[in-house]
């Protein structure tokens, strides 16, 4: 395990995810409180809400709402998620930090569904969203390739297609004199295997090696923390997830998509590793807890329900 | 990957953990058949029931009857645990195998609310164990050490003190000419990391290069398939696993205990890595949901409610 980064981040979805996908309505205020927890566990960057079509995605429609009653407290990037233009113009009249970024996915046939747009359309479709960013001043951040480890509808993806897809956003994020942070690699609807996180980041690194990845990933099929844990093995140091695994993508053609891996989970997989998270694990079992009380019903968390190793290792040592 | 095992042989535990754990009771006859639609997936070796104590552990009562109704097909191993010489001697009357083992937990606390028995009297137990497998002709094919990464009595446990159960373990087997197949290391109560099983299998494989390990994992806190990577990737081609993830420990000290590694998630992670196992994954699905059926609750096995990706791949090629 030589190539574990010292320190990992992590980019807390949960809200965003997991408000998206509930069937029953949450209350603005219960939403509100999620946030403000979350950012009293040590991680740096949540994710609150998405703009989005509200008649497609019913729990965000008080995402304004939502934006503006969040209490902020220091260093702590409170994000909002835009898929579009129209996201963005909502956004913007928002206190949330906007994450300008660069989107495709690696099938276009999940990019149609998804989002209405073929990857050409999407190519065209980020040069707007790109002068928009410059004239309102939106920094750049990440770029997202999804579905880069297999699709419900178009199958297997072959890894020189992520490589493809990368490359065509480093050339427009190029062309509009941008240097990303990041290229986020996500596994939208849950294909990843060990084996494929070493296939495709292995590619994308061999190609670009100084370009700083992160794995958006969901534990669909089980195996979140494992591909996690080859991406860690493989140096990967930036990964989004979920407290109490919230979430689901609804757009991905089947009931069972499952949400993102579970921020906890990874939290304390990364503490018994040795690698920093910044995280403080007993306060963000409580959140996941919060969220399982907030949603009504059960959440596919682990640790919230094992409990963390802290209280033992008190017992045990007292 | 380099140390990746070709093949794994797995240990179907599902219906001993489900059905010693389920609050509800279960009849004989939905046990019986789940035991028989496992052994038609390709699995090898389905432990059935075991011969406990029915007022501790009362979903194993009908355990002789389960045992004389399964109708056994040819080249599987439908197996019987037991922890005692009474135990055993109900088990031999029974057609299933008698899985001959050593046992002994890393953690004395444990070994004292398991069994009570302290390890010392385990030993001794183990001595009276082997007399009898001998008068009986039992072959004694492995040896388990328990809380191989910790307990949540005693907190964290040294690897040095896996590595002198299992010296323990195998002077015994030595004493009574017995050369054990497998030692199996298990996270009785799910405390192991990527790290802890790195440490733990590292020191014992340095002490034994050639003993052949297996690992008993449980997903307590969500880094099961995690732990099964970094096992895979140092050769282990052993793994005890639970049908739909079924299961707990009843004398983990804890509410949270969870079941067993999800067989069917492990076996999908196996396959997609070019790892054998010779199981048929959507019949081994179909046993999952059949187990969720026969429970009455959400089971939680992952891959069974995201589904295989065959069905994608099919449609995707066609």
């Amino acid at each position: 395990m030589t190539d574990l980064p010292k320190r990992v981040v992590i980019h807390e979805e949960g809200p965003r995810e997991g408000f998206q996908i509930e069937p029953g309505p949450i209350a603005t205020a219960d939403k509100v409180r999620f946030c403000e927890a979350l950012a009293e566990t040590g991680l740096r960057d949540v994710q609150c809400v998405s703009f989005v079509d509200a008649r497609r995605v019913p729990g965000m429609a008080d995402a304004a709402d939502v934006a503006r009653s969040i209490r902020q407290r220091p260093n702590v990037q409170y994000s909002a998620l835009a898929l579009n233009l129209r996201g963005y113009e909502q956004a913007v009249k928002t206190p949330l930090h906007i994450a300008g970024h660069l989107q495709m996915s690696a099938s276009n046939t999940f990019s149609i569904r998804n989002t209405n747009k073929d990857n050409a359309e999407t190519l065209t479709e980020q040069r707007r969203q790109l002068a928009f960013f410059r004239d309102r001043g939106i920094a750049v951040e990440s770029a997202i390739v999804m579905t880069c480890f297999g699709c419900n509808f178009e199958g297997a993806v072959a890894p020189e297609t992520v490589r493809d897809c990368v490359g065509s956003l480093l050339a427009l994020a190029d062309e509009f004199g941008i240097a990303l942070d990041r290229v986020r690699l996500a596994d939208t609807v849950g294909w990843a295997s060990p084996a494929g996180i070493q296939r495709v980041v292995g590619l994308v690194r061999d190609t670009w090696p100084d370009l700083r990845l992160a794995l958006h990933l969901h534990d669909t099929r089980g195996t979140g923390l494992a591909n996690a844990l080859m991406g860690l093995q493989m140096g990967i140091d930036g990964f989004d997830s979920s407290c109490a695994g919230l979430g689901g993508c609804p757009f991905a053609g089947h009931k069972g998509a499952a949400g993102n891996i579970c921020t906890e989970d990874l939290a304390f997989m990364c503490a018994e590793m040795g690698i920093e998270t910044g995280i403080d694990l007993d306060a963000l079992i409580d959140c996941a807890r919060m969220a399982e009380e907030i949603v009504g019903h059960t959440l596919p968390g682990k640790i919230m329900h094992g409990g963390s190793l802290s209280q033992y290792r008190r017992g045990a040592h007292a």
